[in-house]
């Protein structure tokens, strides 16, 4: 069955965006702080530079993802990403009502009214062998506690950013994680852990 | 004039402390994690059993520190070190007022109620060639924001708490790192970062 992970761009205070969604600038400034480059998806969008470990990483994850489940809180802020999701893959989107009226988009998305084990079970049957990528935001808290997430991938940020957006919320019992494999990048700690 | 800086043992979620206190038999395991022995300065109290990797940092960390600078709260929360800080170091509290009676103790503790500029001036001087280290609680985002601070040593363990009393607090504005020297232990990551 499909490997379920979550990865995010933290800082070493724990946040994914400083106070008004600010600092993203700095919080993503390694996918452009080398000289190897990596196209993503949507290369018009975005090409990585980086250094050689961080792009091999990316390379990995992108070419072993298979399907993406995210909150609709992510979905409704990105206005859908514009109908087009950079990573290129079908999107379960999950949520407490889904539109009212479908609209016409580049990536298939789905949305998911009954909670965050049917969206992930849904995204493991397009995923096939590939793995699911589950959030940023509240749906990583529910996986972990439905016990379904089996890896975090944390891309530890050299930055402070005081306030803002916590990497993880809506998590009720603590839970002890393996050693993690480290991949050390330009501007960033890539810290691989097994749940 | 000697380095300051702080060191924490921190949850991946950027927890100090579990809700209520919680947590720290999980947050500090890594102490007990191995088999090489480093006593420190109370091996009455604490003989930290770890791998080679952080045996090292930690020897390295305990020769090379000479004072710390800690806030009134932690004095007051462990009664202060009940007249004996484990560090086996001399001690300075910033607060906004000394304690009425001074109490017999074996640490020399010193009460500074003129900020932290102050308390790590007078500590670098008793430190004199040695670090000064600072923390953990509001003290670290005071010496932050007063640009005193010249080194983050997080030790990062591999656990999730979900809530509780977050590494940094009182810091307004954004601050970007270096790279950090990365020492793998067992049930924590060493992660040391220039300011």
């Amino acid at each position: 069955m499909s490997k379920v992970f979550t990865q995010a761009s933290v800082s070493l205070d724990g946040f994914i965006a400083g106070p008004g969604h600010s600092g993203f600038d700095k919080l993503f400034a390694w996918c452009r702080a080398g000289d190897v480059e990596t196209p993503s998806e949507d290369p018009e969008r975005l090409i990585y530079r980086t250094n050689a470990a961080t792009a091999a990483y990316l390379r990995e994850m992108m070419e072993g993802t298979g399907a993406l489940v995210v909150g609709r809180t992510l979905y409704d802020m990105t206005n859908g990403w514009d109908g087009k999701h950079p990573g290129g893959l079908p999107v379960f989107v999950v949520t407490h009502r889904a539109p009212d009226e479908p609209i016409e988009t580049e990536t298939p998305f789905t949305f998911v009214t009954d909670g965050i084990e049917s969206a992930i079970e849904q995204a493991r049957m397009v995923a096939g062998d590939k793995a699911v990528g589950v959030g940023p935001g509240s749906t990583v808290g529910q996986a972990i506690t439905a016990g379904l997430l089996d890896e975090i991938r944390l891309d530890l940020v050299p930055l402070i950013l005081g306030a803002g957006t916590p990497m993880l919320t809506g998590i009720s019992d603590q839970l002890a994680l393996s050693n993690p494999e480290i991949i050390a990048g330009q501007g960033v700690t890539h810290l691989i852990y097994s749940c």
